[in-house]
C-alpha cells in the first residue's frame, strides 16, 4: 500500500471530558450536533458517546472508574483533545506499512468493538469495526487511530 | 444564525512540532502527504506548513524563538494536537453567536492573516482570511478555531 493510499476521511475526533452528559449538552447547544446513544466499554473504563459535528463525530469520553486510559489522560493533561482518527481501508495492511517504517502501536494487533453508532448517510449501523492506535511517541505526540469501516459505512 | 448552520467541515488539525522539517518529512513518508511551503506568523513567534492528509491539513507549527504560543505549548505539554479548525460561513456571526452562549474568545475580535497555501480543490490561494479561536476553557479544554474563507476556496 503506498503512504498515499492509508489514509481516506477523519470520521472523529476524541476528546476526554470529566462530565459526558454537560459535554454532550454544550456541544449540541453550541453547534446543534447530533448526540448518539452512550457506549459503555469496560476494557477501557470508560463509556462515550459521538456528537457529530460539521461532518466530524466527536467522540466524548468519560471514565468510569479511578483508572484507565481516560481516567489517566485527565489526570496527567485536563479535558482536552485525545485522538485523531481516519478510515483506511484495510488496518492490518496499514499497520504493517506503518511497522515497517518504524511507527509503534498501543496493541500488538488491531482490535475489534462493535459500536452502535450512525454512519454518515445517516443509516443505523451496529456491526464489528476493527481498528488501531498507534503510539503517540511514534507519530509527533499525536495519537492516531486508524479504523477499517465494514463496506456499507458511508465515510463523510 | 442556528448552531446547526455553523461549523461547516474540518479544514485543519494544528499541531505543535519541535522541528518542522523532520515533522514534515515523517509525515510524508508514512502517509504520502502533500507538504505546503513554509510561512512565518512574527506576532505567534512561530512557522507552520500544512501537510494534506485524507482531505484535512495538518498545519505543522514550530516556535522561531523561546516564547509565543507554540514554544508555550511545547513547554507545559510537549509536542501533540494543538487545535481543531472549522470553516464557517461568518466568523463574526459565529463570535456573537457563540459569544452570546457563554463562549470566551482568545482575541476580542477575528483576527486577519494571509496565506500562501492550495485549496481542497488544488487551487492556489493567496487571500486573506479571517478567524478567531475560541478559549479552551470554554469548550472541553479543545481550542476550536473557526476560520472564514473569502469566496472561492475550496473546502473538503
Amino acid at each position: 500500500m503506498s503512504g498515499a493510499a492509508l489514509l481516506r476521511r477523519i470520521t472523529e475526533i476524541g476528546v476526554a471530558v470529566r462530565d459526558l452528559e454537560q459535554a454532550t449538552a454544550l456541544l449540541v447547544d453550541l453547534f446543534g450536533g447530533e448526540a448518539g446513544d452512550v457506549q459503555q466499554v469496560e476494557r477501557y473504563g470508560m463509556r462515550f458517546r459521538m456528537v457529530r459535528l460539521g461532518k466530524v463525530d466527536f467522540e466524548l469520553m468519560e471514565p468510569v472508574s479511578d483508572s484507565g486510559v481516560i481516567a489517566d489522560f485527565l489526570d496527567a493533561r485536563g479535558e482536552g483533545l485525545h485522538h485523531v482518527a481516519f478510515a483506511v481501508g484495510d488496518v492490518d495492511e496499514a499497520v504493517r506499512a506503518l511497522g515497517e517504517k518504524g511507527v509503534q502501536f498501543v496493541a500488538e494487533r488491531p482490535e475489534e468493538i462493535a459500536l452502535d453508532v450512525v454512519d454518515f448517510a445517516g443509516r443505523p449501523f451496529s456491526e464489528e469495526l476493527r481498528f488501531a492506535f498507534s503510539h503517540p511517541k511514534s507519530l509527533l505526540g499525536v495519537l492516531f487511530e486508524f479504523i477499517e469501516y465494514p463496506p456499507g459505512y458511508a465515510t463523510p
